[in-house]
């Protein structure tokens, strides 16, 4: 029996490629042997392919992205100094735009401390816990304005878009990763008390879903209280889920305390499958060390396994999991001195 | 010589009344004999008081406000679990109508690891920041509303705004301060990535009004990436300036980092003048140990330091400052078994 993968490969700017390398290169070894015929095909696409061309995501290559099974993705985004390139233009054209193009609705993002990894935190305890980020709306539908820009009665407006449609069925999605989790606990994080009108709609949803899923808890957060929590007790959250941007900035913060955004994977998911699913370390394009191979390839990997779980192949993920587990636990992370070849070489090692 | 301080109190909710009792104690005693004639007037307002008479904030409250040098405000908000009370209603009607009404454009919140407390982080270094955080427009203005309410069309929108006036006022404040400190850095978080209108507004302004501080430097950072520089090296802030959302979630971030939001004051600062300003602990009205005297009132008298700054007496602020620094020294975090009277006695007998 032989089934085809045929994943679409954007490896982006700064490190994007490097960690792209490894990434690739895992994909390949764990699929040998197993009747899965991988097919990659690569794209060109960020701030260096716009400065070559003017492109940020033509139409021809959003057609073509759309016939494959899913989408590995890198980084992109010029150094922050580069002027030639409008800030954020990568960003939001072409990022963003496959995004929303694709329908990625669900923006899974999960947090674990691995044995081995050390925390910034003095006592983190257990973090094991999946962000659902809404990905499609909120804040970032960059419906907004400005009026007298550049005079001293300027205006400038952003508005959060929020749709009954749009909400409901990520938080379903959540209800349902939360029903499939041991701990079964899904905390809902808003601002209802200020954003109130797309607040309600939030928390009505959760209201409404809860009932399908009767053996998941649920409970609130306000996003600034879920900042502390996330520095006094993160074993506290099982399944997060979330607006676009709390998404965003929560993300981060649980990135940086499970060990670093070298670690945290990405998966930008269309659960309709009407288009691929798009899986991304969260970390950017870090241009200050990119070429050097210094970039820790571990969340591209790791990204791999949100893939491979998302077309149906979670033996394989699983696979990818516990080499990359191996490794951190193996590592000094003070003194690795290994380059981002050799840490993808050592978890292709753990695989075999 | 004998000047007046005319101070409103508004106890509020919750632990607000037992924590402004230990307030106005430090107010009392640190104004002896100095020539300072404290006078002391008392409003009833929160969700108590909603319950009580429907009011949330009379007019009439708001112009006998008005005539007072500062407020002093303990915390509001009904229990989680009440139905009685509109969620978010005494928040927005009540606090943030006080913050927007009588202009309080500086929402300023310091960030101090005072010796002896311990932070969550396990490497928390020297922390000493400011956030200089916008408080009367953004995402805060309840500018928004839905669309088919309740049906599966729903639709919810937030509106930020964000004008060149209320901009460039809280950027150039967030400068002063940088340049009074020793270190003159300023940072601004935003996202400009995406919320590109506003974003740049930002940006602008802080370009704008750099070179009136020559010798300020300044730097970006994203929201997101903010949160995680909170983690791993909050050593990097001196001051950052951010708008009225992303202000309220770095300060409790903020917060948790220094030992907890039990410390952290604030003010609501309307430099101009026109109006009082009013001060307040971080900390909501945390209905659930209200009225055992558990509450640390500490943050609610660094709270009065920063009012006896902004009323032109910093020479008594720094006495109160001292006096809670000799205090937390000598704390046991782990086991302080003090009442929340108990703590205000020690500070107050520190300050003698
Ligand atoms: C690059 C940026 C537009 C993006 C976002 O804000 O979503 C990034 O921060 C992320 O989290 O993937
Ligand atoms: C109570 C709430 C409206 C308030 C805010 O969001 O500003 C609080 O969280 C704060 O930070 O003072």
């Amino acid at each position: 029996m032989s089934e085809s993968l045929n994943i679409a490969v954007i490896p982006g700017d700064g490190i994007g490629p490097e960690v792209i390398a490894e990434a690739v290169k895992v994909l390949q070894v764990v699929t040998v042997n197993t009747g899965v015929n991988l097919k990659l095909t690569n794209y060109k696409l960020g701030a260096e392919h716009w400065l070559e061309t003017g492109e940020t995501l033509p139409e021809e290559t959003l057609t073509a992205l759309r016939s494959h099974d899913a989408i590995l993705f890198g980084a992109v985004g010029a150094a922050p100094g580069d002027t030639r390139i409008p800030s954020g233009l990568i960003e939001r054209e072409m990022l963003l735009k496959l995004r929303f193009s694709l329908d990625h609705f669900v923006n899974l993002r999960p947090s674990k401390l691995y044995p081995g990894v050390p925390s910034p935190l003095a006592n983190p305890g257990e973090i094991d816990f999946i962000v659902v980020r809404e990905g499609t709306e909120g804040p970032y539908v960059g419906n907004g304005g400005v009026l007298r820009a550049g005079t001293p009665h300027e205006i400038a407006t952003e508005v959060s878009i929020n749709t009954a449609h749009g909400v409901e069925r990520v938080v379903r999605d959540a209800f349902r990763r939360a029903n499939d989790r041991p701990r079964k606990h899904l905390t809902l994080v808003h601002k209802h008390n200020v954003l109130v009108f797309a607040g309600h709609l939030w928390r009505r949803a959760v209201e409404a879903i809860a009932p399908e899923f009767p053996e998941v808890t649920h409970d609130y957060l306000h996003v600034d209280a879920a900042t502390i929590f996330m520095t006094t007790n993160p074993s506290r959250f099982d399944v997060i889920v979330t607006d676009n941007l709390f998404g965003d900035i929560l993300t981060d913060q649980a990135g940086a305390i499970t060990g670093g955004i070298g670690l945290a994977a990405s998966g930008n998911i269309n659960m309709d499958r009407t288009a691929p699913s798009m899986f991304e370390p969260v970390h950017g394009s870090a241009p200050d060390i990119a070429g050097q191979q210094k970039a820790d390839p571990t969340a591209a990997i790791l990204s791999t396994a949100l893939l491979l779980d998302h077309v149906g192949l979670p033996e394989l993920a699983r696979r990818v999991e516990a080499a990359v587990e191996g490794d951190v636990a193996s590592r000094d992370e003070m003194t690795d001195p290994r380059t981002t070849s050799e840490i993808g070489d050592a978890i292709i090692a753990a695989l075999a």
